[in-house]
């Protein structure tokens, strides 16, 4: 946790803030082992960052003196659309990704993604949420990313594709792929990572048909999270 | 498991292998569900790699008539140097850069690493190369990787830092650095990165002093694993 996220209304008037979540305090006091009169880093979510002074500390809560004089840092101007990971690795990528910057998600089904991975409890919006929190303690950022789910893979590249690629320079990540992957690209991307495993050829074909531009990282095959990564580095 | 690693040891004579080990046994049965008379991916350690049809299959043992008939992936000219990690982190950041084909690792003692980790299971010659192992069947490499632990940081710094870097870039990864990390750099490369928390001022001066450059990757502070593939995917 490189910065604690507080919430709105966790704010007192006059600069105050008040965490009672144990996640937060025990972190602080256990692991950054801040005690009172130190300073933390701290950021409001969707706000700006800035130092947070500890007035008072009990394991049920902690009293803060905030400031916040600072701007997040710059976005990752990506939508990155993710055939829908192994749960596991779903939260590896989102907090991952969001610890990067990116603020926009699309998890999409295909052919050789398991069913089930659809019913599991990780996708909750509370899930979910969790994992953009913590991507955003570690990266020291406050936007808390979108995200959006397509449960059928046709209608999404044909009726819905097109017009998010518009205006973006749009990467299909395929490792058969003849082109190399960009770098230092300026303006916006959309960026296409399969599943485990690779999209099929009729997956490749539709969304190379609907502007998608497979591009490579290589012969080897990287594991989810970790080809999100190289290929941000590499794009970025 | 992208490719099944076989040893000198399990090749019979004509082409044929036996594999033995319940881990990859069990694996090609029930993740891979590969049945006799079917192929699969396979390399020979720091061999070359094929195809391996599956001759017959039990519970204890599988044959494969195997043929290596290409070299493996190139490797990335990088010599890592890596604050040692929480053993956890360890054994991520091994298996992830080794799938993306870093053949040298130097683990080095840094102020911020819990002296306590040197004590760990995990740094033992046998756990590490199972992350070396795991990364190869990721990445569908063969090279096995070398690694070597530094425990004192001066002396490693000031007398053995210098004959490394020569003739490469050496690149000290340093969320402070006012410099970009470069990209697409053509030769040798000697890439440090710090622990959790980052490389103290004395650490990051010392190694300056002794040629290594500090660049950045912004503002936002990264897992070791995933910062490590961010930086070799924008290096490289």
């Amino acid at each position: 946790m490189n910065l604690v996220i507080l919430y709105q209304e966790e704010l007192a008037g006059s600069g105050m803030a008040v965490i009672r979540d144990p996640r937060r305090v025990l972190h602080i006091q256990n692991i950054l082992r801040a005690m009172p009169g130190e300073q933390i880093k701290v950021g409001l979510l969707n706000g700006r960052i800035g130092e947070g002074e500890i007035i008072s500390s009990t394991p049920e809560m902690m009293e803060l003196q905030v400031e916040f004089s600072s701007e997040p840092p710059p976005v990752l101007p990506v939508t990155l659309i993710l055939a829908l990971p192994r749960p596991k690795t779903y939260k590896k990528v989102l907090q991952a990704a969001t610890a990067m910057g990116v603020k926009k998600f699309i998890v999409i089904e295909s052919w050789k993604v398991d069913k089930s991975y659809w019913n599991s409890p990780v996708l909750s919006e509370e899930e979910t949420r969790e994992q953009f929190i913590l991507g955003l303690e570690q990266g020291m950022d406050t936007a808390l990313p979108e995200i959006s789910f397509k449960r059928r893979f046709k209608p999404f590249v044909e009726d819905e594709l097109p017009e998010i690629i518009k205006g973006r320079l749009p990467l299909l990540a395929h490792p058969g792929a003849v082109s190399p992957c960009p770098r230092n690209v300026a303006g916006p991307v959309v960026l296409c990572v399969g599943p485990e495993g690779g999209f099929t050829g009729y997956e490749v074909a539709l969304l190379e048909k609907h502007g998608m531009q497979p591009v490579s990282i290589g012969a080897r095959i990287l594991r989810t999270e970790f080809a999100v990564c190289a290929l941000l580095g590499k794009i970025f």
